[in-house]
């Protein structure tokens, strides 16, 4: 397998240079050298027995039969858009995994079928909307989504028909009904399997997640003449929340809250703030949990904008729920990892996936690879060979259980 | 003096006027709206039997003669230019109550003559460079202070020379010898006498100046996939270290700090801040109380950064003293208040005042009005008639005391 893994590497970097901006990775929804990785990707499936088409919200799907016609389909998939500036492996690797896992399979058939979807759109850069991709799959592209309009002024369904495609046909990209599971491998896009020293993480759910927008109103004042006591300064309202919401997060296991992002009004060295909005991103795999530790968050700021005679005010952005993978299928994954002779991990993820969608249709489940320094979204993005090698191993385990089940 | 407390106010608000943006009071050094108020004011010089010149640096002085030629003279004065979008009262007010103060003599000569200076430039705006004005009065500008350009690419000299002004005669424009002191009058800029309910102020100090750009580098990260302990969190630092500046200058007597300004790589909302920069302003009337803060500030940071795994850096980009205002004159400005009948506040200045250029050459005084709702640099800028008859009492006992003295 070793060969293999690196293989997957090497198909996944030359990928890399299909980009709408030369020496930099970018490559979002159809375009143009969306076409370059169905040609590279699409040819490869044809020569391992795989019958290929781009669906009409631009999914590359190829399909290899099983033993008999009229079985059930597994899927395995990931995406093959990517954000600006990307890394070579974000989506890419869960679709070329895919590839070689049926290569891996030397033209023996199983009792399903196995469909690998390169899936068109997941980061959300060209239309802010993420999961156009596997939105098709589900059904749930509707009239709303093909009217949002990119920069340029395109619409979903001019980019639809400018890439020779025809959103009319719509429907027909919607899952067959024996469709068993999917399966999505994917970098952790985080440093957790790397600081436990584990090549490989059982995914059992995509935590959910809040958005929120605060803002802290006081009162600008000069730097130099408004004594301490006399102040009503925002930014430093905003700074005592910030240490409030991390601490916070810091004694709820397994949640994560950030501030990332700071507005300040006016924003100079010797003016004291008036107003700051601030961001709140919060993710836990409960949504009990995260909407409490949201709330006490909320009423922390209220209470620090109080003591300090400054108004507060929010607003909810997101208010995602968490998606539970597949019990069934976690733990017939948890089982190849472990008969493939890895330690299984069991972890949230973190980000959104394809998967978070596709479970609302199908069983799914994910595994995740080491993501070294935990870097991802950029150049330096990486995989270990030897971590591929042991997601092929655990995957090839994962098809043979399902094998045994069915024959 | 109440009538003529009134009149200073309607000459402030309708010098206001005189803009270069409509709708705005935006008046910058040697701008076309200067001349208007040179005219204005200089009409009223006249009128009051005040010889009147615009000096090289563009500076309007009207001379009231003394008694006797030869005699020493008294200087009053602030400056005729403003901010952006600024108040009506900011420097003009001290211009205008000179004036007043002259015309209050009602034609009665005093055994010194009153030299009313309205500076050109203080605030800076125009060229980046504050007390362009006075420094001309003091012998300090130069030809690198001649060469900066605005905006538009003009030097200072181009300036001067397009306002039908001559750079070559700026030596003229320096103080005469026998120049006894300086005295300014200025609101407040600040809440204090408002909180304290007093009318005047008599600063007994301009504070002296740190300002600082502190850089803390983490590493950006994935706000979903990177778990609280594994974080390296550039915004949560910086926060962490305003609650500590916060602190310092709240257990300093007389200390104000600021941290107003910041910079957030990459500020967004899900993603785990990488860098920040943030400003710091630091004040004292008293050097050293001002460098210990600052140290100690410093010293913090560097142990938030190192217990949390981030570099910590910093640059200073200003270290002014604090200039002490002349003991006797102050003392002469503290009889004045007290006995024209007003409670004597002495207070720092915690903003730059033309005064502290003055202070270098000439015994320099300064007297604060109350500002309503420490509200200044905004069109909301305001002054209260009392206040201004206030001011404009003591200011007259204090010519008074010197008559007396000179006699």
């Amino acid at each position: 397998m070793e060969h293999r893994a690196q293989e997957v590497i090497s198909l996944c970097r030359k990928l890399a240079e299909f980009t709408e901006e030369p020496g930099h990775i970018t490559r979002t929804f159809l375009s143009p050298p969306m076409r370059d990785v169905h040609r590279e990707l699409g040819g490869r499936m044809e020569r391992q027995g795989m019958s290929v088409n781009v669906d009409a919200a631009g999914n590359l799907r190829g399909f290899y039969p099983a033993r008999r016609p009229g079985a059930p389909r597994v899927i395995i998939g990931s995406h093959l858009d990517t954000v600006p500036h990307a890394g070579a492996f974000d989506g890419i690797l869960g679709v070329v995994m895919g590839i070689a896992m049926v290569d891996a399979l030397a033209a023996r058939q199983m009792p399903f079928g196995i469909e690998v979807v390169g899936f068109s759109e997941e980061e959300g850069v060209r239309f802010g909307v993420p999961f156009i991709g596997c939105r098709a799959l589900v059904g749930a592209v509707d009239e709303a989504l093909l009217a949002l309009r990119d920069p340029q002024g395109l619409s979903v369904a001019d980019a639809i028909r400018s890439f020779g495609l025809d959103p009319a046909r719509l429907a027909e990209a919607k899952l067959v009904e024996s469709t068993l599971g999917y399966l999505e491998f994917h970098i952790e896009q985080g440093p957790v399997l790397e600081n436990l020293n584990y090549p490989l993480g059982v995914v059992e759910a995509i935590v959910g997640q809040s958005r929120l927008r605060v803002c802290f109103t006081g009162k600008a004042g000069h730097a130099g003449t408004t004594s301490m006591k006399l102040r009503h300064d925002a930014l430093a309202a905003a700074a005592q929340w910030i240490a409030v919401v991390e601490s916070v997060a810091e004694s709820t296991s397994g949640l994560v809250a950030t501030v990332g992002r700071m507005e300040i009004e006016p924003n100079a060295g010797n003016v004291i703030a008036g107003k700051v909005y601030a961001s709140l991103d919060v993710r836990h795999a409960l949504d009990e949990v995260r909407h409490q530790a949201a709330e006490l968050m909320l009423n922390r700021a209220k209470q620090i904008a109080a003591g300090r005679g400054l108004s507060f005010e929010w607003e909810q952005h997101l208010d995602q729920p968490a998606v539970a993978m597949d019990p069934t299928l976690v733990n017939k994954l948890e089982q190849a990892v472990k008969s493939a002779g890895y330690p299984v991990y069991h972890m949230p993820s973190g980000a959104g996936h394809d998967a978070m969608i596709m479970a609302q249709k199908i069983p799914s489940a994910m595994l995740f690879l080491r993501s070294p320094g935990g870097v991802s979204h950029h150049p330096d993005e990486n995989v270990l060979v030897e971590d591929v090698q042991a997601a092929l191993n655990a995957g090839m385990r994962f098809l043979e259980q399902w094998e045994t089940r069915l024959d």
